[in-house]
């Protein structure tokens, strides 16, 4: 039974560089939530720190979740949105900085003990560099690891879990793809460190998102989370999930049931001139579409077409599910 | 009713850089022109200059057509698999092998007559550069217009469509993508020249196919053919058509009718590892799909959608198409 | 002699979607016009509607451009940071949306015409679309061609450029290469409608920045502006120019010089976490090397280098140039 | 001392897919070896099974190489270039051509002995797939280092290097980008295999080739080899080395030095219309004038810019270099 949950700001106002001001309106707290609760099929939510979540209004989160029947699916701590991370979170030059995303992950986690949530997600946006001749790639790759070792370690209930995304907003981020952030997640050495899959960020990493939810489940035991949205795989466009692909998340999909995968199907978009509920709303939608096509039947006949590999089988198979014949 | 057509060296061995010799066996011409006939609905094939056809086996290849109950779409000269063209053809800075590129032209055209087909297709795949400081702009292009208009003068009962492409064989192509291409079909002043959208060309080239067959049928009267294939969008993969993408082909057959496209549509693929038969059957069907669910109902809800532009609701419609509720 | 302008913004906040305060402060707009005039070679700067230049402070801002010796290179109406421009600008579905774009149009041109500036630039940036059956096609680009030439018309002394972006903030816009961007200047019939490169949008495009230059100046007599700034191809970073590439650059420029484009030679970056003046100031300084380079000796040798073609030939020249030897 | 080499077949034909039969001649063999060792700071060569080096030719190649005062820097097992290996070496659904390719590993191990090399270079081409539902990510990627483990494990006294490529001639390579291929490389627990690192590849998998190198040396003492040519980002081009990009080969040389990399400098071109020779001594020349620009003065330079990491401090210093002012 697949669990669905949606990252909270979705819900709110969009921005960008050029229209600042945003997109559209931000509804209140609760209406966002009573919003998420009234998806069919989602029982939790993602609390993004700064925009959703802060120490001070965590118990009243808590009540809300609560009224709402929602569980927090994560907490992801800020380390893209003030200005004090503009040049790097954990990677940033100034060792004040990076002592403050190392506390930022400590407070995000706290809310999350609190909040009953297992999952702190780690998504350091800034944390990379734009420029030839900008990075050191040894020093600021060691200070992420010894970062996200500190929290783990000091929450060993908890499982922190690392996003990575090629580029956005640096133009070179320090976790860009599954496999290195994998190495990252093995350097710490502990157990509760993972990787998030972000679809939408896999596409753009040039990756077949079903090969890197394998490589990390069944090579690395690390596949611990999963963001949906899609693209045109140039840029994070975070668009609803299946405008673009179809293929691709079917592959996705069985590949998921296949190697156990038991975590969250959480929504990440950001629907700019979109009604944000309807938005997510239809990305359930689309990951229960095609939950539904893969009964054990299915399975079945994918296995036995991965096994012989023909193209002309497994096109055949899209087309008799696409067209009914 | 749609025509449809294959390009026959499809059914043909596949090579390339790694792998000269192929990876298949070449069957014979007329094993694969009974191939072609065999797919339900297609009724004409593309034939390729030195590859498919030459002026010594024109008749033997129209007998063999009619033979096959086939029609011949359209006669692709070959400006690109022999040496003399491996450094441009129209665009070559020596001007003899231009006048070459000239008269291979004109020779398909001529074999085209023989044949009955009204359209001489060129994609002078050779035509381009590599390197920067290579290349002379305005020369290069001039001469891809004064020959396009010399051998369409000539052969006024003829359409000739040029196929662009953003790169590949050369880094850079000279007709690259629709609106410049447009702009060399245009530049001839010739109511017989315009312009083929490659589906696969058009994607890596950053288009939406949909939008460039707009472009240029509605602005320019100018879309002449269309060939057909996938890909991921960063190269011309020439794989399956509907293998990676679905909704942009649902949006290209419903902007066709829209805009009255009568032309053929024909399968341009390189199944390097696939049973070719199966390949290009397996995209007619594909394209039949989509025709049969873009009936008068489906169009006239496709109207309201565009002209609400809501993404909420379009990709509604299509999850309605996909899981049949 | 080469007249360098900067887009005023340049030197203010900047801002993106995750961190939407900015990373800067925004100094006062005194403060800019003296740090732009104070870059060596600076004569001229772009003003930005809403951001820069409104009817209000048009005065003001004369004064102030006066004050610091700097002309009015251009005047962009803003028809992407206000909520009203989300859905579009020109090709919004709403007629009320669509005349108000082109009113901004023409405040623009007032205001250029007050200012003593020739060129109104317009980057309707919102104009476009983001998912599959979203987009009018034939409406849309017939709306933008039917308001620029309305503009155009009312406004013969002034020049209108056509500024295309192949993405971003929609996922495609409706001006998006060079070419297609030529095919709405010359369907307006105006001879003051023209064409802005942006190098780093041309990038993007996947585009050759000189080719297309060439493309609209020679074929069309249409290259009437120049924006200029560098990134990684895949997204309009925005970049210092010449942090990425050079030999491009090089051939971009040889060739304005070969068209003799008279023009601007404008900045515009996104200096996100770097100083503003520091960044534009570096940006001027390549292309003032590349212009001291490419002196009458080089441009011999350039010519002769393009007239054979030879790639071993014209790496050695830029080798020359990189290594003095 | 930087020692650099040549891969022998880079001064043979070369074909595509659309000119199957080369666009140069070939030479004999004596004739490419004298051409290599007549190229200017190039002291080895790298051979490629089937295309130069076999069982049969061994001795032969052994006495030609010493003749011409060439090491052999690595030997490459052919995985790539027969009708065999079209859907496979290693990731063959075929047990026995999986069989095979371990065989041609052998082999090519044998061959490096008896040369005196101390390299074997593994680029399985045809690993990897082309379609959805295609795949069996788990046992593919474990056939690959089951048969690597193999392998390193019968000669310990060789290094066997994994060269990695997101794509071509497949649409997905099975060992795609730096990390994950390290992750095989790890996986076999052996010491004597490692991780190659073609620049070409690495800027396709949207990687920064310095950082990918730091990656590989620093984090997991695997960086074994190098592979040098230039492209545009998006395809395997395969051009003349700095032909494009900069930049980045400044800082991909700078932090070479750092780590103390003592492997070769391979030239790995495929110069489809250019000299052969020419275009390998142009980019050795390009390494060499790069490998000069940064004696320990301009070593220091550099690491305080990026200890600083201020991109208008770097860009200007790159301005230094490129303007000598």
């Amino acid at each position: 039974m697949i669990r669905y949950s949606v990252i909270l700001g979705n819900l709110g106002n969009t921005r960008d560089r050029f229209l600042s001001s945003g997109y559209k309106d931000q509804p209140p707290k609760e209406e966002m939530l009573r919003q998420a609760a009234s998806i069919p099929g989602v029982s939790g939510v993602e609390l993004v720190g700064t925009w959703d979540i802060t120490r001070q209004n965590v118990d009243e989160m808590g009540s809300l979740l609560a009224k709402n029947g929602l569980a927090c699916a994560s907490v992801l701590p800020d380390h893209f949105s003030q200005k004090r991370w503009g040049r790097g979170a954990f990677t940033s030059k100034d060792p004040s900085v990076r002592a403050q995303a190392l506390e930022e992950t400590i407070i995000a986690a706290e809310i999350a003990r609190k909040l009953g949530c297992k999952l702190v997600n780690l998504w350091p946006g800034q944390d990379g560099y734009d420029y030839p001749l900008q990075s050191d790639f040894i020093k600021e790759r060691q200070w992420t690891i010894d970062a996200v070792a500190m929290a783990a370690k000091a929450f060993p209930d908890l499982r922190f879990s690392l996003e990575y995304k090629a580029k956005e907003p640096r133009t070179h981020s320090t976790w860009a793809r599954a496999a290195d952030t994998l190495f990252v997640a093995q350097a710490t050495g502990l157990p509760n460190v993972g990787v998030t899959i972000d679809t939408g960020h896999s596409f753009v990493a040039g990756e077949n998102i079903a090969e890197a939810a394998v490589f990390l489940a069944h090579f690395g035991e690390k596949l611990f989370h999963l963001h949906f949205n899609d693209n045109y795989r140039s840029w994070d466009d975070d668009m609803i999930v299946g405008s673009v692909h179809f293929a691709e998340y079917v592959e996705l999909m069985f590949w998921l049931k296949e190697i156990g995968y038991e975590g969250w199907f959480s929504m990440d978009q950001y629907p700019y001139r979109e009604d944000g509920k309807g938005a997510l709303q239809g990305s359930v939608e689309f990951l229960q579409g095609i939950d539904a096509m893969l009964d054990e039947t299915a399975r079945g006949e994918i296995r036995g077409i991965i096994e012989r590999g023909e193209a002309v089988e497994s096109t055949a198979w899209f087309r008799k599910k696409l067209f009914r014949k």
